[in-house]
């Protein structure tokens, strides 16, 4: 196994003792002045051994040979784009292999909140080493070159690569997750046929993008707007990667919903259980409200149910519960339309599969509202045929609004 | 021990299974519609208990008995006002007893990453019940209530308690940790002398009433800007608590600098220890650049950044290492003029108290650096003399500029 330099970095000297000294190599990092950073000096004393060292012959980062190709970074982010020895580190602290995961949307506030939680490795576990793929817009470059640089800043152990970039065909290339964030929001007046449009569009090249390059057994988690349809215009054009790994993100409704039941209960939320999302995803409602009281959307509470999400998939669901989430409906016991996404209960083994619980039984007055969600979905599906491999699309969503501007 | 019905939420019927039968108890919960949210049906099968279930006689949350007097939670938010046995659970879950943390600027950015950290328990740890206590301003109280609402919604099991107010001498009763966010942030054109004044009389206030109502032994960590001013004013605001309690954070300086010299060393920021911010916090340099970039000032990693202060003071510092923190100084080895805040290297054993590395040696440049950021805070605190308790203001802080405007 290569060990390049830079996987001994105790080198003897000389100590980088004075912040003039610091003239960064990185063409990404700017900042050569260090007035308050002022380093540990040359001298060690018996009980401190100051390790702050730079070697002399120093190099520039190297591309490591793997698999007998030279791995080229072009995308990649400040000092995630030092190369070392992963591989020794895995079994040195017997991490886990590293997982790529895409995140569109990057430079939203949802991302925000969500990469720093990844990151950190409370989602994927301690043991989990990460690469972050960012995909946003060409307007939003500055802004995830910003965010890329406070992930540097937070020095989190696990986050071990950082890519940027524009192009979904570079950014999904070979990642096992894709949590797919970005949509436009709804502008004034504009018409929920038109949004449709507008982000069916986005989804289907992501979906295009994830068949070509991500890794053939990709989880992808739609989160923008409106999340089922964008789900199933995802999956209808991703064919080489199965269609249940397509998630629409229902979780922040569960638990705004066990969180209101509680309340109700006069319980604790963590009293309850067996909460299912039945259809689609509604941005009305309580995030509604919150917009209201709070000037924007609900960023915060939403990435904690995306994790929520996906840790349901990766951990093995409590005895006796099970939790949400929209999956594409191909055999269903319910009676729901197939070819769909729709949201019903699940569990899982922990492996990021998931089976659907089979047995809730419904009375007349769930039947009936789960039939109202079913009618909205298959109106937004014949709106979106153009994007879906079905036809020509005619779109009569009907008088009914689900969809608030701003909320993304 | 009293045990409410509250805390025997496995009741019978009937079950909530039609979402027009939510209508929310809470005074400060306005919707009653949840068009999407259909409830599991009244059938149990074999496989799935369904455990959503609502007594007959549900009361409304009652006052706890609590050492004999009644707690009333005036301010208590939502789902955090209902009444449980906390201490029941603390026994069966091998929890911690609660401690109260306290944040100003509860409303902001910063606090807006923090308080999900926190609430989740990756700051104090997965046997740690939180009650978190948030001060905002009268113009903030809307959005606070937003944020209240985004940490029900995010179910963590450990948040006990969200109460917001806009008094400190009420949001500050009994806690254990008060972290200081909320700062005005430098207008255009604003003199630093003018700044330095406003918000030194923002601390000034709050120390008292951290004298007046906190816990005797509460832990302080200023971040609102200048913070070490800052913490200053607080500490002698309040001669009850130990002075050596106050904490200004310079955290993300210690972060940033050892992200920029692995990069500089060609090493994983993994690798770098031993850094020793001394002196003050600098607001400009990588957060100016972070601005540009990012069109907002660095609140994800500067939360990441408090998250590390305070781990460092619970955890105890790894064998050999060392974090920074400005302390008051007071009897230090380093020859640092006497009652200031200052950043200096300093080692915990996790008890939440610290004492300071007292062995690093300087050399003239080293010591020439921390001569200016000493000689820049030794003239802050003459323009604060008039909240310090210390005689009349006298303010001359000289050409050089650390403050940026938008910089929290």
């Amino acid at each position: 196994m290569a060990m390049t330099e830079l996987s001994t970095p105790k080198t003897t000297s000389p100590f980088l003792h004075s912040s003039s000294r610091l003239s960064l190599s990185s063409k990404l990092h700017l900042s050569n002045q260090f007035r308050h950073l002022l380093l540990p000096p040359l001298h060690t004393t018996s009980n401190s051994k100051i390790s702050c060292s730079v070697s002399q012959n120093n190099q520039a980062p190297v591309a490591v040979q793997d698999n007998g190709s030279v791995k080229t970074k072009k995308e990649c982010y400040g000092v995630f784009c030092l190369t070392y020895d992963l591989k020794a580190e895995e079994e040195t602290k017997s991490w886990k292999k590293m997982i790529n995961i895409a995140v569109s949307g990057a430079a939203g506030m949802i991302s925000n909140h969500l990469l720093f939680k990844l990151a950190s490795g409370s989602v994927f576990g301690p043991d989990q080493p990460i690469a972050l793929k960012l995909l946003g817009s060409e307007r939003s470059i500055q802004a995830l070159e910003g965010v890329a640089m406070e992930l540097e800043d937070s020095l989190f152990p696990l986050l071990r690569e950082v890519d940027i970039g524009t192009d979904p065909y570079e950014v999904f290339q070979d990642v096992e997750w894709a949590l797919l964030i970005g949509a436009k929001p709804r502008g004034p007046g504009m018409e929920r046929a038109a949004l449709l449009d507008i982000n069916g569009q986005i989804f289907a090249e992501q979906g295009k993008a994830l068949n070509a390059v991500a890794s053939p057994n990709v989880k992808v988690l739609v989160v923008g707007n409106p999340c089922n349809t964008n789900a199933l215009i995802c999956l209808k054009n991703a064919p080489n990667i199965p269609a249940k790994n397509f998630h629409a993100l229902t979780r922040l409704d569960e638990n705004r919903a066990k969180c209101q039941l509680a309340l109700k209960a006069g319980v604790f939320y963590d009293k309850v259980s067996n909460m299912t999302i039945w259809g689609n995803h509604s941005t009305t409602q309580r995030g509604g409200l919150l917009i209201q009281k709070w000037g924007r959307s609900s960023a915060a509470s939403t990435a904690v149910s995306i994790v929520d999400a996906i840790k349901s998939l990766v951990t093995p669901t409590p005895e006796g519960d099970w939790f949400s989430t929209g999956v594409y409906t191909n055999g269903n016991p319910y009676g729901i339309a197939e070819d769909l996404v729709f949201s019903m209960p699940c569990r899982s083994t922990g492996d990021g599969d998931y089976e659907l619980v089979k047995d809730v039984e419904f009375d007349d007055y769930l039947r009936n509202r789960i039939s109202k969600s079913e009618a909205e979905l298959l109106a937004e599906k014949k709106c979106v045929a153009h994007l879906t491999g079905d036809g020509i699309a005619f779109c009569d969503l009907g008088p009914v609004d689900t969809m608030l501007p701003g909320e993304v």
